[in-house]
C-alpha cells in the first residue's frame, strides 16, 4: 500500500513541478527537470542528510520513467488542470502524508531516535516542493501557505506515537494518512492558517 | 568553552533566520524552520561536503529545542531588535569565529590537509547564511556585505598556522577568537570592506 | 586527455561563475566564491547524490588555485570578454562534454546502471552553472536557454552506447567530444531550441 502511495505521491509532485516550471515558460527539458527534482528532492536530501545510501532513484532508476511521464502528460492536460484541482490536491496530500510516513520509516529502520524520525518525515514530505521553489526562484510556498510542512510534522507524530503505543505498523500507517488527508483536505478547505510573524526593519 | 560558544553561534544564527523570515512574513512554522536550517546549515554542507555522518542535530537533537526557542523569542522581543543590535552582532561574530574553528576541528579531527580545514572552517562559519538567504530568495548577504566570509577564512588561517607552530590548541582558540572578534567588530564599525568587480554585460 | 579537458571545464566554469558574480556587483571575495561553487558544483553535486566519496577538490585542494586565478584574471580581462566570446564559448562547450564524461565514467566505476551514468553525466555537466545561478538568485540558465542540458545528457546516452559496443574507451570519448562539441555549437550558432511548455495559471 505504501509503495501504491509513494508512486501516487512522486507523480503529484513531479505534476506540480512540471506546473512551476511552466509558469516560467521553460522548454520540455526544463519542465522534465524540475518535475524530476520536485519528485524525489524530499527524499534525497533526507538520504543525503542521514548518509542513507543508495539514494531511491539510484536504486530504482525506472521510477524517473513515470516522473517524466508525469511531466509531459502535464504539459499536455495543463488546460484542464483548473478543472483537476480538487482531484490534483487530493493526490498531492496523500502524497504528502505517505512521503513523511515513509521518511519517519527509513530513519526508524537505520536505528534513529523518535525526533529524528519525525524530522526525517517532515523533510521527506516537504523539501521536494522547496527545491522546486529554489530552482524557480521564489520563497518556498511551504513557508508561507495554509497548513503544509505543519500537516507532515503532525502525521510523523502521530504515526511515532501509534508505534510507541504498539499499535501494529499497518493500522498506524492507515490511521495516520486518514488524519493525515482529513487534516490537510481541512486546512485547504477553509484556509487554515498559522499565525504569521511581521519584522520590517530592512538588513544592515 | 567552545561548547559554549557554539551554542551562542547556533543561537544567534536561528535569530538571523527568525528576523529574514520575519521580514517575508512567514508563518510561525516557517519561521522556526528557516531559523533552523540558518542554524544547522553551515555545519551540515560541511558534513556532507566531507562525508563525516552523523550531522551534529542528528546525533543531538536536544539542540533543535534550542534554536526553536530562539526563533520565538525572536518574534517576541522583536521590537527591541534595534535596540540590542550592538549585542546582537557581538554574538554573531563570536558564532561566527566559534563555528569556524569547530569547521576546522572536524577536516582535522578527520585527517584532512590544512587547506581543506580552512575551507571547513569557512564553509560552517558562512553557509547557514547562505542558505538562508537561498530560501529567503535573495542574494546572498555574504557575498557582498562587509567583511565577514573573508574573517571566517583569516580566522581558520590563523588557527592552523597557530597549531602548526605548536601553540596548545586551548590557546590557539583563544587567540584565534579574539583576533578574529576584533577584526570583525573593526570590519562593521568602519564598514571595512574589498573591492568589487562590476560587470554589466548582461547574459546572452 | 580528460584531466587537460576536466581543467579546461573548470576554468572555463570558473570564469562564467565570476562574470555572473561581476553582474550583481559582488566582492572579490564573492566572486572567487561563485567561481569556485561554479567550477566544482556539478561534481560535488553527483558525488553527494552517489555517495561517492572523498570529492574532488578536497582530494585535490590545488584545483582550487586554479579556479581562484581563472576567477581573478576574470575580473582583470572582463573589458575583452565580449570580444573573446566565441573562444570563451568553445572552452565552455568542450568542459561541459568533459564534465559529462567524467560523471558517467564515475558513476560507471563504482558499478551503477547506465541510466544511473546517463544521470551522473548530466548532473555533472549542469548542476555547476544551477547552482551559480541559484546563489545568483535568478532561475537557473539551463532551464531556459539553447540546448545545453540536452546536449549533455545526449553525449553522455552516445558515450555509453559506444562503451556498451564495444568500442574502445579512449575512442568513444573521442568520438562523444567531437560529436557532443558540434551539436552545442551548432546549438549555439542558430539558437536551437526545444518547445516551451507554458501554464498561466496563478499558484494558489
Amino acid at each position: 500500500m505504501l509503495l501504491a502511495l509513494y508512486l501516487i505521491g512522486i507523480t503529484a509532485e513531479a505534476m506540480t513541478g512540471a506546473l512551476a516550471a511552466g509558469r516560467l515558460k521553460m522548454d520540455l527539458f526544463g519542465v522534465v527537470m524540475i518535475a524530476t527534482v520536485t519528485a524525489f528532492g524530499g527524499g534525497s536530501v533526507r538520504d543525503i542528510l542521514l548518509g542513507h545510501y543508495p539514494l531511491t532513484w539510484i536504486a530504482h532508476p525506472e521510477y524517473l520513467l513515470l516522473t517524466t511521464l508525469a511531466a509531459l502528460l502535464t504539459t499536455w492536460i495543463a488546460p484542464l488542470m483548473s478543472r483537476l484541482r480538487g482531484l490534483f490536491l487530493a493526490l498531492d496530500a496523500l502524497g504528502l502524508i505517505a512521503f513523511t510516513v515513509i521518511g519517519a520509516k527509513v530513519a526508524l529502520g537505520m536505528g534513529l531516535e523518535a525526533p529524528v524520525a519525525a524530522l526525517a518525515g517532515l523533510i521527506t514530505g516537504m523539501f521536494g516542493g522547496v527545491i522546486r521553489d529554489l530552482l524557480c526562484n521564489r520563497v518556498p510556498l511551504v513557508f508561507q501557505k495554509e497548513l503544509y510542512a505543519v500537516v507532515s510534522l503532525g502525521a510523523a507524530v502521530l504515526y511515532l506515537l501509534l508505534l510507541y503505543w504498539l499499535v501494529p505498523d499497518w493500522l498506524a500507517v492507515l490511521v495516520t494518512l486518514v488524519a493525515g488527508f482529513t487534516v490537510r483536505m481541512l486546512a485547504i478547505r477553509f484556509q487554515w492558517h498559522l499565525p504569521r510573524f511581521e519584522y520590517n526593519v530592512p538588513d544592515a
